[in-house]
């Protein structure tokens, strides 16, 4: 399965962290891309750095027209929002049936424009409180992957090798 | 089960909404109370709002000291780190061993102090890639609480009921 993430609404002076924990997410959970309905370089050349360094090809993009992406997508669209169903009442079955490949998630900010409730294939909630699209994502993923995500080998320049006590770290050689 | 969250390392410039995230999905996926290393009153009346609206009993506080915080917390600590034993390959049936009754979960900013490592009973990392704190702790409530923290009722003055499509928020009537 092949996973694309797109964030709506981020604001360039305010969102850059939050941007960026929503990309470093999508990454280490498994997603292959992350796109943005606005530009922001320092977010893509954070993200790019931590891909070079830690390994993988996961892809940091934009696009001008949001809604244009969403209908252009080939695949199942599924948008985050805490007025959806909640994601222990959704049968993630329903996101292979037909052998579908692709996946789109979209989260938003605070507002989100009305007709992606209608675009949207499903809308789901992780929980019906309010927390965080950074927390919403990764729930998410993890579900959709059953956390096999977490075990996935990026095969890069550096990688921790897990430990009780302490932190190790180990240079791969692969430059 | 009872589970409080220690945030370290929120630095009052940069980390608001980091820790106001790390604070809501606190509330939202199960955990009683979060705890600060320093006080921070915005990010403590804005989760508290939220509380006041949408209900529950979660609490919000501030230690002077960490440390001690952490010795005489009664019950197991688990320190959540990108270099820690990976989380699929953590039994968590050590945390209810002996019918214990407190678990407290540190979760850190970039830099946590290294005897924090051995204080701890467990390290444990939501996957060993680099992502985001508010990832590591709401992937690890929900599996911790098997997803069915998401289905609490928090008996606010206002629940979502959950849809298919749109919103549709309800006013309970409780002051």
């Amino acid at each position: 399965m092949n996973v694309t993430i797109l964030r709506l609404g981020h604001r360039f002076e305010r969102d850059k962290r939050i941007s960026t924990h929503l990309a470093l997410v999508s990454r280490a959970f498994g997603a292959s891309e992350i796109v943005f309905d606005s530009e922001d370089i320092r977010v893509k050349e954070s993200v790019d750095a931590i891909s070079r360094a830690w390994g993988g090809d996961f892809k940091v993009s934009f696009t001008e027209s949001w809604k244009k992406f969403i209908k252009n997508f080939d695949g199942i669209k599924v948008h985050l929002t805490m007025y959806g169903i909640n994601v222990n009442d959704f049968c993630f079955e329903k996101l292979t049936k037909g052998g579908e490949k692709n996946v789109l998630v979209v989260v938003g900010g605070k507002k989100v424009p009305s007709d992606l409730y209608e675009i949207a294939d499903y809308n789901i909630g992780v929980g019906n409180q309010p927390h965080s699209e950074v927390a919403a994502l990764s729930v998410f993923l993890d579900r959709l992957f059953c956390g096999i995500e977490l075990n996935k080998d990026f095969k890069g320049k550096q990688k921790i090798i897990p430990q009780e006590r302490g932190k190790k770290l180990e240079k791969s050689g692969i430059n």
